[in-house]
């Protein structure tokens, strides 16, 4: 879990994603001899900060999302959100401005809801703050900021080691609003024909979806993808007999949404673990809903 | 008025329209040869479950989404909404699933509003229920559940009947979020230069438009069209001395918000009989409202 | 500010920009001889009412939204809001219908806060009724309705005056949910390969941005733009010693929106001059800070 806890470190929020693309296209350069295939490797400013990996003849893309919810400085001494972060008086804040590097408190104001922090100086306007990354990890879980999404990611660079056929998809703006997979999904659609997608990404434990009993496959959030395509994803997770849930919101969204939206014929499908104190400094996860979403995931870039 | 019933029998909420795609393409193969002009069908995987029509040479595309409202089951007893059906304690939904066919009550808890349902068994997770339907005719109207938008969609079959010029497009996921008419929307932009749309779906019966009045032009929703699109239909409805209404409303959508806002310069505008109880089991149109719609659409494929 | 008081004065609700359309391509074609290069002017039905033009070898795109809010009258007496102008009891707006001109007064009810019209005569369904231009100038300031976006087309139109290499589009809808930069977008980004874009606009006076202090560069509204390139615009603000001030928000919207939810990989930054009395008959802006916001246009195109 190195590399899962290095991940975690790397501050990337939304708009700002440039140093986790430049951790990625360093990383993809040293392992990439190791891989199975080695991928075609798509970046640069016609892709601002995501990356394409294209791994020999592909069917399915897999997006995984490298940006972060955090807060942005505004004026005085108040903070905005970026993305949906969860707020608790006492989190941990972590920065850098022209005069030099940032660790505050977060302070909630227990009336207004209003966020503010609480620093020995003023931090400069625009000023993007980030949770500090406390790495935890025991035989069974691990927890820390931002596993949603650094666990998708880790699970995405996983798979590539011996992936064949595929395209990974790295990127940009899902926690606020969204903005890079129109772009992407136009792209890939257009250069390869690949209209099925899987997004990596992490879910919600709930009632219906239980920490340690396997990747969830959703059936629906917000939006609901096309019947057809799960059930096909349904078939291959039972044949394979891998663990996992079902998962059924009213709420809640990823990168499908730009998928949905976009003028290409996307079939799509969420497959996440679940995570449990969701867009908190402490999000967790079962290792083992680890393990059984990279299985799939190897299985249905085989067979889909 | 039985294609109407068989359309309002039909299960097809949003996200597994296949079955209503199934029935369209059949009745087209067997209907078309008694058609003034034969279309060209479009139809297969690159358009996902929708349909496209093409006859002669067209200059203008109407738009029927084949979706309906729903439900899906969630976890224990719960219900999620498809789309914004309307919830009343003792509808019956039916459905299927792995155990067999589902006919089941709706329960609404008064104090919450939370959806679940009553049955002999429970339900698998992610099966969707439809409102079982109770199609009902008098002289003067039609009442069922999923008139909206089964109506629609049989406006776009008998203007299909001597339609010469034009593109009907049947549309999915309207209810829910949209999803397909962005691709729909670009495809025959591209391949047809056509950017004249009109929206064959149902609207509602207001303080200002009323049943029996004539089919509904609606000036705008919570999206507004270009007027001078508009006021070439309003000129073409007078001049053919078509009874008709002008609906003016701040809230709603359709179809056309996919128009709006997709990547081409679509000109568009919702045209539809006005239906009373909106989403409910009893959607409620009256007869010479159809039949205007119909006349409307007739006139308007020749003229704009 | 002859020509920006004209520009207030032209009514051009969202929907029905075509006046403003005219306008300005007879201003342009009147002007165009005296700008230091022609442009080469697109429009059309192509372009809906949107205009673009093209100066020398472009690199940056600015768009100025060429509509405004105002009302739309419903049934009986009701107005509904196009995009979301302040109501106060009193305003008077002016319009036209088949039966001539309009020139009446807003009440807006003190409990509902439904919206309605107080006339000698019924206004016909759907018509269109924006703000009574009252333009009002100080050696220090200018005060009317719509500065914004006339002060956005205005700087636009001064820009051009000296531009050799840069588009200017003038966009439609973005009062009411956009959609038109999302076409002039992809047409750009085909045509010209551009992807830099400022957003040509007017912002709010806010506890953080004051009148006077200079033109705004926003860092973030609702949505969050790419960091590396908001860098750049600074660092060449600075660089040329041009008024400005960092504005950071968690809300509001512009053009923008559509650039960063589009299939191209735009980067965009929002310059405008802040305004007082936000979308009221009585938007108030100071002289200096527009023109900090030609002068620090002029530079960007010269040097983004």
């Amino acid at each position: 879990m190195d590399l899962l806890r290095t991940l975690c470190h790397l501050a990337a929020p939304a708009g700002n994603e440039a140093p986790m693309t430049e951790f990625l296209l360093n990383y993809i350069r040293q392992q990439q001899d190791s891989w199975q295939v080695q991928p075609r490797v798509l970046a640069g400013e016609q892709f601002q900060d995501c990356i394409i990996l294209v791994f020999g003849t592909p069917r399915t893309a897999v997006f995984a999302h490298i940006d972060s919810i955090g807060f942005t400085v505004r004026y005085g001494r108040q903070l905005v959100r970026i993305g949906g972060p969860r707020a608790e008086t006492g989190y941990r804040l972590v920065g850098q401005d022209a005069q030099g590097e940032i660790d505050c408190t977060l302070l909630v104001d227990e009336e207004t809801g209003e966020l503010s922090y609480e620093f020995s100086r003023d931090i400069e306007r625009g000023t993007e703050l980030t949770f500090r990354c406390d790495f935890r990890e025991t035989a069974d879980t691990v927890q820390s900021c931002y596993l949603d999404n650094r666990l998708g990611v880790w699970n995405a660079l996983r798979l590539a080691e011996t992936l064949e056929n595929g395209i990974i998809a790295f990127s940009c703006w899902e926690e606020h609003g969204g903005g890079s997979v129109a772009y992407l999904a136009k792209y890939i659609y257009e250069q390869y024909g690949v209209r099925q997608a899987l997004i990596s990404d992490i879910t919600w434990v709930t009632e219906g979806v239980r920490a340690g009993a396997g990747v969830a496959i959703s059936l629906r959030d917000s939006l609901i993808p096309r019947r057809s395509y799960i059930e096909r994803i349904r078939a291959i997770a039972r044949a394979a007999g891998i663990p996992h849930q079902l998962e059924v919101e009213g709420s809640g969204g990823s990168d499908a949404k730009e998928l949905q939206h976009g003028a290409q014929p996307w079939d799509w499908c969420f497959i996440g673990a679940p995570e449990d104190h969701v867009h908190s400094p402490n999000e967790l996860v079962a290792k083992v809903d680890i393990d059984s979403m990279l299985t799939l995931y190897q299985v249905l870039l085989r067979e889909l």
